[in-house]
């Protein structure tokens, strides 16, 4: 293990093994260790982790004694709050036991407790892995924001006069963020009509949008801001994010108050949060901005991770693509620059808030994050398969994914899949 | 005691006093009895009822006997949370029970106890009356919509084509919601300048909005939307809620996707939280509305209340002036319609969410609720005393108050006062 950008980080020898033989060439080895909610087939939610196949279960290991450094009742929650909150350093002393816990050579390694702290990732649910206070979605990828900004306000005011000067963002519902696998039914609501009159009905203009998740583990004091070079010590942990969107409704609603109705009906995020430790072997710098930001954006380090990031579609007819290959370094606003932003003007932030960067899509046709930029709106539809789609239908399934690989090792954030439901 | 609108509700006889004295004439006489959130001297933050100039000891009634619809460890609770969830009826048994409690005639009268579960009310600190998952912030007063469209967008564009169409809304900002007397610092913010190119520092167009909140007293499930007819009763009552708004701020970040750091450095609501049950005698029908809104905005009754509210401002230099009296009746889109709406998608709210109006402006100029509109955005100063203001300068006090009136009795809502300290 060695140390990078924060003081206590803690990185994991590329060579190490898991003792978990399912974890070699899986997303989930040893230099990952993703933390989750999941309730075991007899038990109550509590904090596990993921390794290979199998989900260490953190509460049980505390009660046996295998971890020191945490207390129990912190790992028998039913969310990461009490866990994020202890901080940074607490974070990391229980990654060092966890390491070690899970290593080739443990004693945990053929000692019956282990069959007892183990699941079968395929037997246990998934819950959400913060409770959430507040979600707030940016707008941190240039290429989706003037992709967008040409379909809803033409080329020459595709990128707001603003855009270049602050990461956009806007307050999310909190209230309706669901965990991967959630199903959701499509969202009815005003849809734009001739004449200026909008009729109710189910959207017919439902998509998708590719976003990554951070989620805070610190609480901030309200009239307080972050320095932009702190505030990467402050984010947990990364989630794959699918920021629903109903382009009708929103189109319709979002002048002059922002998106409202056109995404409250729900957000869905993968349940694993890899911690930002796991990601450190993947940082990329991003490219220098211009004009140049204020100063209390400018960052010692401006970065993102080498994550690429995929969109598969399972049809209701039963076809499947992939649609498109994206990556994180497809910021312009890092995630820091986020927190520095969103705390600017003292807002207070919470332990797990949930910061979504926005949709990611990268310069090629193949890397658009969003079915409104793939199909222009709807004009060009999207083969899939033997079936087209200008946007999401009734029965179709949305599945994101995302790996980070070096020579050595994968780590991935698992999946985020969920399907759409009919109107209710 | 009769019956209205809903089966539960409870009516107080406006003939009917209480039995502590100061609660004759005052804005808490037997006919309010809003709840707050109190901590006495002695003791930790429980639920109270303000009656006159006294706080009751809810916790403390429910310990020694006095109230048993509602079980002790609820009215213990930091928050209004439990009591809320508990459904309409428990409300309507509790309102019940405290009425018998408190009106002349009582065992409570003249009892020991009574001096143990009486506070002053100068006495005890107030709290946050709710914890707050989500906070919204509507747009529903057509005067103040109008005004401030001139000013941001011109008379042509003043209303947005969807204004009359739904109760435009935007997610605001839960964690920074803070209770009557807190002071705020005066954010810092990206201030527009010359050729688009912005600055930083502390806003220079610090403004506040006049507005009612409505707390949310039910939890609705994702995927279901509530009947427009129905969302009355999920209203567990209404609070004096200032949004407060940097303006310059605001006007450079909200294209396109809403209000964001302008506003999300503080909110401030008063404590004590009113019953519908005690607005009921002052229900004001409201202008139909042109054009017909669609279905699921249509109401049996288009109702609001006739609740004068009133603005004070106390300069940093002593100047003091009543500066608006607006009035809850200038709403164009009732509480019923916000909720129908918001929840139209599918989007579930939560107990303890806080709905606000928006800035509740009359058609006179002395009904303005906000300075934006007062000075036309700072061009056309207010005089306060000797002293002139085209936004709130450091030490400037901001008090709303808000009475409804019969020949018989006055409610009232207490005071939401916030000062303004300097910049950090």
């Amino acid at each position: 293990m060695s140390t990078s950008s924060f003081d206590s980080m803690v990185l994991v020898d590329p060579a190490r093994h898991s003792f978990v033989a399912s974890a070699q060439g899986s997303e989930f080895p040893l230099q990952n260790l993703p933390y989750g909610v999941f309730m075991p087939a007899d038990g109550p939610a509590r904090v596990g982790v993921a390794i290979g196949a199998q989900v260490l279960d953190l509460a049980a290991a505390a009660e046996r004694g295998w971890i020191r450094s945490v207390p129990r009742s912190v790992l028998a929650c039913a969310s990461l709050n009490a866990l994020a909150r202890l901080g940074r350093a607490a974070w990391s002393a229980l990654r060092t036991e966890l390491v070690a816990l899970l290593a080739q050579g443990s004693a945990l390694a053929g000692h019956a407790d282990a069959a007892v702290l183990l699941h079968d990732a395929s037997a246990v649910r998934m819950a959400l892995p913060f409770d959430i206070p507040g979600y707030t979605d940016f707008y941190a990828s240039e290429h989706h924001a003037f992709n967008c900004g040409v379909l809803f306000r033409g080329p020459e005011n595709a990128l707001p006069p603003n855009w270049k000067h602050m990461p956009i963002g806007y307050n999310g519902r909190a209230s309706s963020v669901v965990v991967s696998g959630t199903p959701l039914h499509r969202p009815n609501g005003q849809l734009p009509g001739a004449d200026g009159v909008p009729s109710w009905g189910p959207t017919r203009a439902l998509d998708f949008e590719l976003e990554i998740g951070a989620f805070i583990g610190a609480d901030t004091a309200l009239g307080h801001s972050v320095a932009v070079d702190e505030a990467w010590s402050m984010v947990f942990g990364l989630v794959l994010l699918n920021d629903w969107s109903a382009r009708d409704v929103q189109r319709w609603e979002y002048v002059p108050l922002g998106p409202f109705q056109g995404k409250a009906f729900g957000t869905s995020i993968s349940p694993w949060v890899v911690p930002l430790d796991a990601l450190e072997p993947f940082k990329v710098a991003l490219d220098p901005q211009q004009p140049a930001v204020l100063p209390y954006l400018q960052e010692r380090e401006h970065v993102s991770y080498d994550v690429a990031l995929q969109v598969d579609l399972q049809t209701a007819e039963g076809e499947q693509a992939c649609i498109s290959t994206s990556n994180l370094r497809h910021l312009y606003w890092s995630f820091a620059q986020q927190v520095a932003h969103h705390t600017g003007s003292g807002c207070n932030l919470r332990v797990g808030d949930l910061l979504g960067t926005g949709t990611i899509s990268g310069p090629e046709p193949t890397q658009l994050g969003c079915l409104l930029e793939m199909t222009k709106a709807g004009q060009q539809p999207l083969q899939v398969g033997a079936q087209q789609r200008r946007y999401l239908e009734d029965g179709d399934r949305v599945t994101f994914r995302g790996t980070a690989s070096s020579a050595q090792f994968t780590i991935g954030f698992g999946s985020l899949t969920g399907q759409i439901l009919p109107a209710r």
